[in-house]
């Protein structure tokens, strides 16, 4: 892979939007290409204003951006999504040859169902309004649920870390571990990494189910004097997560170790998961920016840009990517 | 309600595909609006010929089609599918004012995912395929997963038949039943029936799970000297509904009722059903159709027909139609 | 016009975003229809979500919305974009019967041309952007340049503020007075006013040349010793017109009122403006809500309110509005 | 043309759908590509399933399917067009540089005109269909009117096997041959095929007249005491083709033979030919599958892989194909 | 009928193109409606200019222009299309509440197939642009092949002036009365009117077939002492219609009359037709606009303004307008 | 540059419309392309019909057509907008890779707003339909406001023809000469120019204020006893180009130079522009055709061959063309 950046220095043109920008270079380093210059700016009316300062006429242009709750310089969730169009408008009525919109943690896939009335399934109408602004094709990273996959009416690879967490996690000794999946609803992502982890799995119910008669407050499978890892997409501020480890303890499990996709760690979650001595360890991804005040010291960031890099080149020499797969699938050894 | 047909004779049209005429007319029958006449026949060379007997000029025309496999004549899913798009557009063609595609049986909706690489998310495609074909609004009834729901790009009514299991049920002493959930995945459906009926709630696991060290064949919340109320969106061929009234009659369950929308009831299924002597009753709705020699002596078969001419109903007049839909609140008295 | 309300009350829906309640209560009031209640509320992850709380089945919707920095709460206007497609998109998915979009200030407009390399048309692509949400008609007021119109690909009305100007400075001594605009390049503006208030009238040039060679700081026409009108699209930080001002001083001007359509009034505008003791009036219009801190002693805001709601009732009922338009005829009278 | 397959290999592929390997097959070999697998399955509740098993990233997908009743495991005409909708929906959205669909025989051209009140004109209906499904381009081969290639939105290419039935019928003494057009209104087939054979034409009249005062069941032309070659589209129970041999025995023609296209022989076709000793011989091709049941002695299948195959070819490197084209110009030595 | 106007005055608008106002004011006398004004000009660089005079917020808009070469003021065909997208747009734009163009003769409609290579499908790319510019519905008469009505993705009414010949002919003495086609392909045009006149029919060929060996120039059914209608769609040069009559004199027919729907007479035709003897009387209607110099005194213009008229009143209200339609069906009386 | 052609010569297909050859030929020079052969004619009913003589399958196919007004064989705007659409639908449906527009002179770009009611903003509705038509990129120069440059939905480069201006006037004594721009709404570009050459810049209004009490007709700067080039972007009748000399005149200017990008020069122009002894010289290009008896002694045609042919080389080679686009930067240098 040495030579990635000799293959596709000629073709390729990778941006990165304001939100995650550490992430963007990774990756274009990944890829042994330059991370191109774009410049974003506000008038003084509040407008948006970008500029991509590189030509991107007949060039496959990349564009990088989480829909991350802004960390550096108070950007907004909304600022990163209409930055993300104004970019992509930019590239496409620049005359690129392709565009391709990579969204490492995609926040709106929560918006996924009309569960009210009168609401937008805005995870929908985001995947639209990106294919307006000129996305062609979209890269993105275990979405909430598996359908929103099919929001995109573009061609769109849904990624996974597992790969990363299976490799992390093979550095322990995983002779007595169990994966539990905090609800039921999502457990086969826990499965999933316990057959590569050759580990048994559990699950707990997260439902938010207050009702007096029943108490679904339960762990199925053994999880007493095992270690445990707690594997969800995504840690926000945290709640349900602290939940799961307090009862975890009740039924005796041994070492805990929380492992999420996402970890945005709004609120006070860092404050909270750090009070917590018995969460030996926190593993996540960076495809959201962590400041290194959030950093607690006894937290794992994997890389996902090796896997976003490798999709993408893969992508531009029309190669297959189909083991960096949501779909990825369940032999041990991956 | 007496003077629906009243309100909508002059702008109402409902047509009915092959699938399922006796439902379409439970539902003009509704509407005190006669159903309108369609031709369809087979050129020698297997196409498919349609053709709408009566001016849908100016008016708001309603196509009544279930995705549902032939049992007359038969039609299959493909020539169902294929004949509602027809219709449509016929209908759309022919200048009517709008065109409104009910689904009472969306089978597609299982295909929401992309679990392997190179396949279709076909709920997706067909939602498209039918804006194409002339439709502008649909309805449909508890699509498999909600999120299906976000596929179509025109405005799409999710209806739900709870209110109608509601009623059902309260003919009985419910003193001492639960409603169990076939997996967790999909508990809530069962949760809101519990509450409505003023039952407990349980939930079993039927994810497909044949992993050695793990067995999570069980049912969490009580149901041991419990009637028993299994409530499921679809009933195909009824394997995992089987091997649920098995594990429930090894718990204790007392008399065991399964409810579902969709009865689909193919393959062995209504063979196997019957011989299962535990089961007091299959609670089902008319969704599908569901031909005399497949009607059980324990089953019930619930019509959608008020639901479906209700909302049309409202729709047609512009009056809300909230209460029908499948984000149906919590509330015990619905 | 007293009986607006019963007109319109049946099939009218009137919603507010965040951005400027006021204004939309005020046309509510106008048109006799109550406001309809809107959710708006941020997800732990930042995202924006909207529920309309009122059925809109087969009702005419207005949701209005101004582009305006926000001032309540902190919304900044890429929030109040994106609310705004949220709020189209629920009306629309909801079966609304029309969905249109007023945006009394749309801020987009002055990114309304490629006058560097590799930009996004931000104007156009905020048009295509509503046109996707669901808006199928847009009404907006006094866009940067009248080009602007073009970027929409569904029906728009532009709307002028004119009339409501010319009320108000009809009830002064008008008999030696000069509308003065502040470039050439949008000279129309004042001499439509000009002409319809019966005065003469100048322009500055604010293009910004600053070559040495030539000095442009002219006014062409009359203003020694005569009352100035000042008229500009909108006020942002206020820079160039009390350049304008000072150059006035320096032509013998006596008194100089300031005149715009859109009160942005950023950054240090307010403090600028109102140290500026020979400015006798600001004259504004409330498309931007304009906070009581901000409101100086000599700042009259003409209310909006009754043009929008006029044109909405008119375009409701299938009626010219023609006259409220911005290409507003020259006739002295209007 | 031996180094087909060098050219493409690294750039093609190609996908048969259920209606006829035989020919994709072929089509294949011309290429000297391999058919690239694929699985259709269908679900319990009679939902197709299809996926592809080969990486289509940054690939020339050519997807073959004819619209032909179906032979093999009862397929019918809507399962195969559904099949074909599923594979360029998997195609596109798995990022195929572009996908084509060949359709060597399209049933639904026949329905292309409103000759009735509210049908569909479902040729058009079917070409707006494959291209949201997926397709970019299409081939097909002799569509029932030449208007039909105008249905078609996205570019098509419209093939002929006129130069394979040239070099059959050259391999005759054709001194004393008569091409017979079986209708007039579709004689231009029929005089470019005598001019390329160097024969004489006529032509009948199968307007299905059955007015009782004019009787057109006449022979425009001379073809008494010739060898007739009687050249139509397409043969499906070959009703009007029996009335056509029986008038021209009467008419005192010598041998005659039948030519079509697409050889769809249904219902009793293939008896009620086998039966008429006055037919020598009977030249179709394999746009259809017919199976070896089907064959009769006297009949004579073309190929008319080599025709796709090498249309294929072309468009894939930028080559001409148009002497391949319907339009084939009337030179006699084509 | 004779309210028609009071039934549509509040809600229609008629305005006509350039290229035919005669009939566009008999369909509005005929509607009781006025003919709104429109503006049309060209500026100095010969660009079109169209202005809607009336306001057509809210209103069904019916925009009347035939494709036909101009007579007056020298418009071309290519003005008058474009004017036609001008004003669809004008009234899009101004918030018509529906768009509907009506185009008596489309005269592109004779550029229907791809018979040479890299030719647009003209009639096609015609019903496209219509599209865009923003005719919702589409009103056309007697389209040169009824396929074309397949290239309108709008709903689109294709009349025919059948039933007015149908009443013109009745007056005469049709005993001894033949009608005849002037070519096989579009027979069936002429077997309708001759079963609605109660005579017999014949057929000429005029496939421009000039090979040496076949001479199909003949008359298929007895025309020897009959009188002869020949009817047509459309006569341009009249070049083959004058060899037809030729061809029927030489059959000694007696008494000839041509009909045809569009009376385009260009070049030579008025005077080649006026100098033949033989022609009894021309049929045509007023499609295309036939000034003063150009009607012959033996030429009878049966008006299109009722069937037109009729066929907007019906669509306006929402009535069946089949019995209107170029499918007419065949019994003898209509 | 001299290996253009050998670059090009296999992807690139350059068709000219009948609007202007020449143009078409010097860019095929530039480019060391072949011009392919292409057919317009026109039927009998004066319908268009367009052959491109060229096979362009694969290819990047570039169609050059100036919406000029016809000089040579008559053809209008009209037609040569037709004939554009004609072309680009016959490029695009023969499978070209791509398809770009070149429109040297875009003459709609003038109607860009709504300034009456009910008029169409006809620049948008070309864009629009140039895109229905096939069009997926535009070239075009010097359009009458940057604005319509948003009204284009495919990527569009807006090309200038300054950098041939300033070479030419370079070789000039300009030491004592004002850049004049006809009204300061567009002094842009004369600024732009006067700073690539050197000299001082001035402005005159022509805003067409009849007004009494204000006499804006002025001059801003100096301009008396200079040398002065005005610079418009084109002459149409020349009128206000007339009106400017003859002020300039009384202002002392001393020898008067004009210059535009587009010399339509219609009507009288030729005729009272070289009537007038004190225009030393007319400067134009050649982006309309300028038969010889147009042709001034004292005008210079400046030839932008280049210009479109270096942009369409470096956008089929994917290289930047920033430095020929209208947003060209203010550098001295260029």
């Amino acid at each position: 892979m040495l030579d990635a950046g000799g293959e596709l220095a000629g073709v390729l043109r990778i941006f990165s939007g304001s939100s995650h920008p550490e992430l963007a270079q990774e990756i274009a380093n990944y890829l042994q290409c330059p991370l191109c210059r774009r410049t974003t700016s506000r008038f003084t009316n509040d407008n948006l204003f970008v500029r991509l300062e590189e030509s991107v006429r007949g060039k496959d242009v990349v564009i990088i951006q989480s829909f991350s709750p802004g960390c550096e310089g108070g950007t907004s969730v909304s600022d990163n999504v209409l930055e993300m169009f104004l970019m992509l408008d930019a590239a496409r009525s620049a005359s690129a040859k392709s565009v391709h919109a990579v969204i490492p943690y995609f926040s709106y896939a929560r918006s996924d169902k009309k569960d009210e009335p009168r609401i937008s399934i805005a995870a929908r109408l985001m995947a639209d309004l990106l294919a307006t602004a000129g996305a062609g094709h979209v890269m993105t990273m275990t979405l909430h649920s598996p359908q929103v996959h099919g929001f995109f009416s573009v061609p769109t690879d849904h990624l996974t870390a597992q790969d990363e967490m299976v490799r992390h996690f093979r550095n322990r000794d995983l002779s007595n571990t169990v994966v539990v999946a905090p609800d039921m609803g999502h457990a086969k992502r826990a499965l999933k990494l316990a057959r590569a982890l050759g580990t048994s799995v559990a699950a707990a119910d997260k439902e938010r189910i207050d009702d007096k008669e029943v108490h679904i407050e339960r762990i199925i499978g053994d999880v007493a004097h095992k270690d445990a890892i707690v594997l969800d997409d995504e840690i926000a501020t945290g709640g349900s997560m602290i939940a799961l480890v307090e009862l975890l303890i009740r039924h005796s499990a041994r070492k805990i170790t929380l492992a999420c996709t996402h970890g945005v760690f709004c609120g006070s979650a860092i404050e909270r998961l750090g009070n917590m001595r018995e969460i030996e360890e926190i593993v996540t991804t960076n495809t959201v920016p962590i400041p290194p005040e959030k950093r607690l010291p006894n937290m794992t960031i994997l890389s996902v840009a090796p896997i976003f890099g490798e999709a993408i080149r893969r992508n531009i020499l029309g190669q297959s990517v189909g083991s960096l797969f949501a779909y990825w699938p369940d032999q041990p050894e991956g």
